[in-house]
């Protein structure tokens, strides 16, 4: 350890299928990108799909509390199809977000250079998702009576707060003044009339704020159209927690794939530890074959860097991937090729 | 009139903006399709922002009954920008659709020739979205305590029942039948679990009397990828209220803008009229200047020949838009031409 660098401990959950794969190389990003400024130490935990299946534990309380002891998380990929829809997404994603508070789901769209959008004409699109991560219908405050009959009723609720709409609210704002300075809103704030109203009343209270940033509001549905027919107007979009999930998967497949796209559950208060991973999920299907692109995973380690303060050892890693993709971004490679030569750029 | 045809009484409500110049030109559509196999009267109703922002009315009492009295309704399109988000939506639109119950809301997208994509390569997209519209978090079963306070707490509540699901769902599977023979349920249910589960249930139960129609599942986020990078793969999407306001739209984008979509808001029982209209709004910005395009609604009144019985009418409709989209769809014509064009072609 160099003795002017700080060491941070580093909580890493590689998950299953290719979400194995590509943690290793986000690992090895962080590290060289971070040389001389920052060191990292690991800690690993073996959760996800195969370790449910194994001994059926999901997330238990000692490996939470020793997660939340670290800086920060790392996580590669979390699911398997032989597992019912909800389990490990509740009981291990979902809950790390709820119980780590991490209230900002960060996720960034950007077309590179040499990357083939599906749409015809993609212009320059270049937008940051902020999702709110703790509330809305995550909560899992729903319920159902009289399952499995005629007569079954089955409810999911939309919480939200004040206090938890104007922090991610301030966020976006603080964020979009180090961007192009513009927020739009997205909700459905015409039939979702409590909810919306609220969302709308704080983004009007904290814009007073930030006099410099200009915002605007759509509804869900519109927004969708616009990230087909003209994704380069979005700087900043502010949305909720499902409206997030929509849009951000959207946005993936309109920069050419979710596998350019990485994401940080950040809790912007440091009280616990932020979470950094790819969109991608575990892909089952290519799993094991050294083939998925590292890309996304190596991304993610850029926002831990960010999230740290470490920006200039982010935009190393920015800057590798970026020519990367536009060298090589169209030919086929293997896992580890992908990762060695972002590396070597770093 | 015929002695032969039947008289249809057909309610009116051209609403504002662009719809009060396009929902004529639906009227000419129908009547000229279905010469000499039906007839139609019209009660015209003047709802929507204009009626609203004049003497307060959104939907009176007795003007909903003789609403009711229809044998179907044509409506153009309803909104303002001076009027509070809501308002006209809750107060009108959805109040129709849950008052008549309405519960399947078809929205059919297909990529005409001659008609250019924003996808660059969109392939052959001609799909059918099957949205419910009665029930989730469309109900309305939202509320708010402390509102303006920093301990605000705003809700929605999604209520879903078998009852209403199971109708719209077997709905999905009989039009498959007369298609491609499948079915695609789109919901969250990894997180809205009460009701993704019961959403799923029924669609297996109800599949297995479809022996010959396959059906499969996305998730909603999944779903907006595929409907940018591989559309074509869709047949029957079936989903709920939120999920299939959000899908259409990103739709309608894909086959080249809401101007070419047309929605019916289907009561399937025939207890209460059925509602046919475009899928676009009122479009202020171009109101007034004979500029909207009126394919969009010619094409909700083949969807009103349609469930009134008249397939051979319906299919005039459709082959003169196809044919006039083909031909003309990238010059720029006025309403009143667009109109006479398809016109001269049924
Ligand atoms: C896996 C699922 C619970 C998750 C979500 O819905 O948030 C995922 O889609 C995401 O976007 O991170
Ligand atoms: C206007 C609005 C209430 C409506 C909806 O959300 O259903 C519209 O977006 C639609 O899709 O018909």
């Amino acid at each position: 350890n160099n003795t002017q660098t700080k060491t941070y401990k580093i909580a890493v959950i590689p998950g299953d299928g290719i979400g194995k794969e590509v943690t290793p190389w986000a690992q090895k990003a962080l590290e060289k990108a971070a040389e001389g400024v920052a060191d990292f130490t690991y800690e690993n935990f073996d959760l996800g799909a195969e370790r449910y299946l194994r001994d059926g534990a999901i997330l238990p309380e000692d490996e939470e509390e020793r997660i939340k002891a670290n800086d920060a998380i790392l996580l590669g990929a979390v699911g398997d199809p032989r597992i019912k829809a909800g389990i490990l997404e509740r009981g291990l994603l979902l809950k790390l977000r709820f119980d780590l508070d991490q209230f900002v789901n960060l996720r960034p769209s950007k077309l590179y250079k040499g990357v083939t959008s599906p749409l015809a004409n993609p212009g320059d699109i270049d937008f940051v998702v902020v999702r709110e991560g703790t509330e809305g219908l995550y909560c899992g405050a729903g319920g159902a009576v009289r399952r499995n009959t005629p007569q079954e009723v089955a409810t999911e609720v939309s919480i939200n707060t004040a206090y938890g709409v104007e922090r991610v609210v301030r966020y976006a704002f603080k964020l979009a003044m180090k961007r192009k300075k513009h927020v739009t809103l997205v909700h459905k704030k015409n039939v979702l009339v409590n909810a919306g109203d609220m969302w709308q009343r704080i983004v009007d209270k904290v814009g007073e704020e930030y006099p410099e940033v200009t915002h605007d509001y759509q509804h869900i549905d519109a927004a969708t159209i616009f990230l087909v027919s003209d994704p380069s107007r979005f700087d900043v979009i502010l949305t909720d927690n499902l409206f997030g999930d929509i849009l951000t998967d959207e946005a993936g497949a309109v920069v050419g794939g979710v596998g350019y796209s990485a994401s940080g559950c950040i809790n912007a208060t440091d009280e616990f530890p932020s979470m950094f991973e790819p969109i991608h999920g575990s892909a089952p299907d290519i799993a094991g074959q050294n083939k998925a692109n590292p890309t996304a995973a190596i991304l993610s380690a850029a926002m831990l860097l960010e999230h740290l303060g470490f920006d200039d050892a982010a935009a190393k890693i920015h800057a590798a991937v970026e020519a990367d993709i536009e060298e090589l971004g169209s030919t086929v490679r293997s896992t580890d090729q992908v990762g060695a030569d972002i590396l070597a750029r770093i």
